[in-house]
């Protein structure tokens, strides 16, 4: 039996319910246990060592051109040689432990370890490959992040089935609902805190969804949830549910998988690092099953990156150890939350704002949406405001949306660029 | 007309012969003209810039944690923002000027500008999805890196065709010709130097090739060639080709296509950085058509890895500009050449390893490969080196063959590698 026929045979017979979410891809792919990087792992600590494509001095210490050395202060080691596919080990630990700390009613008894992705993008990507084909219908929000199209619909090439997302300033559940009880076995893709809405459920919102999923598996039938949760932890109001979906769910019922893409990107501000995790739980998942999931997702890994930054990977680590960390974080938390805070104060003081736009539920993340009312273009509006007022925003032409990232506004410019806002929408009003 | 319709048409009227080379996804894909990227890069100097997803200090720098960025000596605008998916310009540019150094006879009239890759897997995966699906058969040699078969079969479902590396100690061009010759339409996938083999083409055998290649074209028939150039500019002898084929073939004819996919990974010894590079060439490409190609190249990055680590492309930026880049280079060639000698002058001096393996031929790179003779496993071979002499080297089992990488080993290390390898086999053999 060829590597891969063993592995989908295990998990066919230990874990059908992931088994049969698997894409073509998903049941082709598996991590070569005789290749290069399985021979490598056993030659890690021959004397002579000639099995791994680098170069190394005569000291044994990894050649390298000081340009680029002399920029870095970490030990050539954690900047030069090649990471696993899998993600490098210490990161991977600190990662479950953040996971931990973040999620307390989480265990990973039934659950993967991270994968290490290439950025948040990567781990999206690398679910979609192993998930989602040409013939799978995704079921989501309609308020989403716009390169959900390029990675889901366009490259893997699976089909986006629209719920409205709020009904009444709350979280649409019931849309949810009739969407997801049509169907005999769904996929779901939630992201909160949302891009671009902002939005995060409160507590009741999310014990009510959690509710809903555990009567769709009790009703016989599978789920599998993806958990895109890129800017965990940034939750500016108490009534917004602290614990990830992925943490209520991942034990919950035989029948519901839940995918957890996350990452340092969003939430330790380092953007340009690329570095992103993906972990799957499941109710039955043993540790041999989550070992071929593993398996798979550094296959995948493997043949789209072969894998991702070791110097990013350690500049991490090192974070997570530094000194400072949890008071900076504290600090940035804070100088966000005061600008969301701002926001906020700007709406509920110009309440007439209302005639030309409004405010979206927001409480958590980066961004917050206007919508604008009829008889205004975003797309116009958006042009108008970067020609005449310097003010750049995105617009999302299917909602009519402007997206305001007050993560990259100072206090007092908030209440210029929303005063830009309402000056263009009040001269533009048709 | 859709932006990927117009896309589509532009390069089917201008440039037919790389539009029939697209895989479906080829097709698909595109460059979002007006999704949050093209706006965010719009509002880049409004005074408030409030498009993208990052947060910003009070004084517009990063928010950065100080965990990460006192480890490096670069202004945190390199390091944390996002780089852009077709690549950072600076670097973009600097590898354009690498290429035409390092290829004298290449231009980049007819070629697209390099688009930024997550290392060298990823840039050959990129290919994959822009030009080859399920029905793509790709002709190369029989020594090739393991991973090609989990990028190109396992992942994006192509199926090789190999033909013999080589013959009498050269390579087999007849073989390919046979091969070739046998296809109305041809793709193929060459590696110099080659890993595993270590093998680059000698300035004749480069010149057979071409003329072959253009005699193919002139026969009316489309060839797609991929260069994967990871170990380019390592060569030991004065006459292996030092230019790259896609330099010989970027301009030759309007039936040759040629992708180049390359990067600093291997030849700037920053296997850990994750940077690599995406070019196509072809004698009919304009500027109009180059930019689709490079739209659709940097759309396959988006939808995959949204983009390349800021820090590593910063990093190799500052490292071109680095007082010492070339006397380090130098040093760290010559130290490899060195090593190179090393095991050729073992091989020279112990000539009766012939009754046990044969070295196949040698003369650039990382790497070479020992063939063993009937009666000898590589793998009970590599097994034994590995537990009784403490010596890690890499077994392909198809061709019977240890790969070598002589670039970990230190020159008097060389000796003893060889001598227990000698000894294994002479113990061993059946």
């Amino acid at each position: 039996m060829s590597q891969k026929e063993s592995l989908n045979k295990l998990l066919e017979e230990q874990l059908p319910v992931v088994y049969s979410f698997l894409s073509k891809l998903g049941k082709r792919i598996y991590f070569p246990s005789s290749g290069i990087m399985a021979q490598a792992k056993e030659a890690k600590s021959a004397s002579s060592n000639a099995s791994i494509g680098i170069a190394l001095n005569d000291d044994a210490t990894s050649l390298s051109l000081s340009g680029v050395s002399s920029r870095i202060d970490l030990h050539s080691s954690k900047i030069f040689p090649y990471a696993s596919s899998f993600g490098l080990q210490e990161f991977r630990e600190n990662w479950v432990g953040q996971m931990l700390k973040k999620n307390p009613s989480l265990s990973f008894d039934n659950c993967t370890i991270p994968v290490v992705t290439s950025g948040l993008t990567h781990g999206l990507f690398i679910c979609a490959q192993m998930f989602f084909g040409g013939e799978t219908e995704i079921l989501m929000p309609d308020l989403y992040w716009g390169n959900y199209k390029l990675i889901f619909e366009v490259n893997v090439g699976a089909k986006f089935v629209y719920f409205p997302f709020f009904v009444e300033q709350k979280f649409n559940l019931s849309a949810l609902k009739k969407e997801l009880f049509s169907l005999d076995k769904a996929v779901l893709l939630l992201n909160f805190p949302n891009n671009p809405g902002g939005y995060s459920l409160l507590d009741d919102e999310q014990d009510n969804l959690v509710e809903l999923i555990l009567n769709y598996a009790n009703s016989g039938r599978q789920l599998l949830l993806i958990c895109d949760d890129a800017y965990y932890g940034l939750f500016y109001e108490s009534n917004v549910a602290k614990e990830s979906l992925f943490a209520r769910l991942a034990d919950l019922h035989e029948n519901i998988v839940v995918v957890k893409v996350d990452g340092p990107t969003k939430e330790e501000y380092v953007w340009g690092l690329r570095v992103g995790s993906i972990v799957v739980g499941n109710k039955n998942m043993s540790n041999a099953s989550a070992k071929v999931i593993e398996d798979k997702l550094a296959g995948l890994v493997r043949s789209s990156v072969s894998n991702v930054s070791n110097l990013s990977q350690n500049l991490l680590v090192e974070l997570y150890r530094s000194e400072n960390y949890f008071i900076e974080k504290k600090q940035a938390f804070e100088l966000l939350q005061s600008r969301y805070l701002e926001v906020k104060k700007w709406l509920n003081n110009n309440s007439d704002h209302k005639k030309y736009f409004e405010a979206l539920p927001f409480n958590s993340g980066y961004f917050m949406c206007i919508k604008l009312n009829e008889g205004l273009d975003c797309e116009f509006v958006r042009q108008e405001l970067l020609k005449k007022h310097s003010v750049g925003l995105i617009s999302i032409k299917q909602n009519n949306l402007l997206r305001v990232a007050y993560s990259c506004l100072r206090k007092d410019e908030i209440k210029k660029v929303f005063e830009a806002i309402y000056f263009v929408c009040k001269l533009h009003k048709v």
